[in-house]
């Protein structure tokens, strides 16, 4: 996959875009990622930004720039081109999984300013926003998207790198997890998990993960399909409530 | 503001804590941003995870470098200790305007794995999650929401930095936003926002905040208390729809 960001800070990526998943993901060529810096296809004055047309505080990006940068990544390709802005559609798992067919992204990002209109309507394929919070710029939004579509590219998860078990993937939240010391400053391990009864093991985790979505997710709980064992479990779980 | 970052890669911040806001706000004396290795904190062998009881794939974050890079902070001070995670609360903007009250803050970043649960019980005060989306670790969530709290802090923002306005500041979402050209590829600004009348602009902003916010968010609408003016161009929005 090509992933390619337009943006005025391009040294703002250099420190996720190295390290971890990322760096493995562009050694093992599944991914290609790349950042354009916005002004280089500004005029000569380098000018990407301008006052609102109707008056106002605060300033707008201009439309040529961005529509010059996006360009010049077209040559053979009609990539999905992303505006990452606090209107756009809210970013799930889903749309990671939709993204992560793509042969190519391109990711727009602000800074302080808002975008001209005419991007919005004759440039961009989605506007994606990934919560009701205030950024400074699209810049860590847009790496945000990019962190979790990368790593569901084929080959770039490693088995050791697995997630113990994804959050969402289900549709349920996790269950508490443990490690060593079984004895932690008094903090003990629940009893069953050391055990050895690998079916008593999977029952209260079933149950935990159940209890914990309950709590804090309860609207999980309408997205999926219950099997009659998790409906009878939640019957008991709200009775103790 | 000091704010710790507990993390196993702290190189992935380098980019967003050495640039845009986060570096003006920190040669402003507005916070001062600590990245701190968990690895620091493990026993000789730098082990900081571990097999989960009970079975399973993935590793579990061992509780005992977590609790020693967080008490090394907390000498002199009782900080906010957020865990970013994905069964925690969903962040939003009200939530950055609660932790930029805060004197400091501490941030605990998982990667790949999971955590102990000893580590949510008897350590930290939040969790957090940015959205319904699997990361590769809590890294870009943390910058995130950093982003979001360091620009509320006071002197951050310069006028110049400010947002046009602010999405979610009013509830509602931004109105279209047109800069020069005013003729762009054929594509034309508004004949209003050139028109010079001033009542007649702030007249279709309103409409416009409104007609966006009930296309893309209706949920926004029911949180807010609208005028009867707002309520009446609703009723007409709905009718034209």
């Amino acid at each position: 996959m090509n992933i390619n960001v337009l943006s005025l800070f391009p040294p703002m990526f250099e420190g996720v875009f190295q390290h971890s998943i990322m760096k493995k993901a562009q050694e093992k060529d599944a991914v290609s990622l790349n950042v354009v810096d916005i002004r280089e296809f500004a005029d000569n004055k380098r000018q990407v930004d301008d006052y609102p047309f109707g008056g106002g505080a605060g300033m707008v990006l201009k439309p040529e720039p961005i529509f010059n940068a996006v360009e010049s990544l077209m040559q053979n390709s009609k990539p999905r081109i992303i505006l990452m802005c606090p209107q756009g559609e809210r970013f799930t798992q889903q749309k990671a999984e939709e993204l992560a067919a793509e042969q190519e992204l391109v990711f727009i990002c602000g800074h302080y300013e808002g975008y001209d209109e005419r991007i919005r309507e004759h440039l961009v394929t989605d506007e994606i926003s990934i919560g009701d919070f205030v950024l400074t710029g699209g810049e860590l939004a847009a790496m945000t998207v990019i962190d979790s579509v990368v790593r569901l590219l084929p080959g770039v998860l490693g088995n050791a790198d697995s997630p113990v078990r994804d959050s969402f993937s289900t549709g349920l939240l996790e269950h508490p997890q443990y490690t060593r010391p079984a004895d932690f400053r008094g903090w003990k391990v629940p009893d069953v998990l050391t055990s050895g009864n690998h079916g008593k093991v999977d029952q209260w985790r079933e149950e935990q993960t159940l209890k914990r979505t309950l709590e804090r997710r309860p609207d999980l709980l309408d997205k999926i399909d219950l099997n009659d064992n998790q409906k009878k479990t939640i019957d008991q779980l709200k009775e103790q409530q």
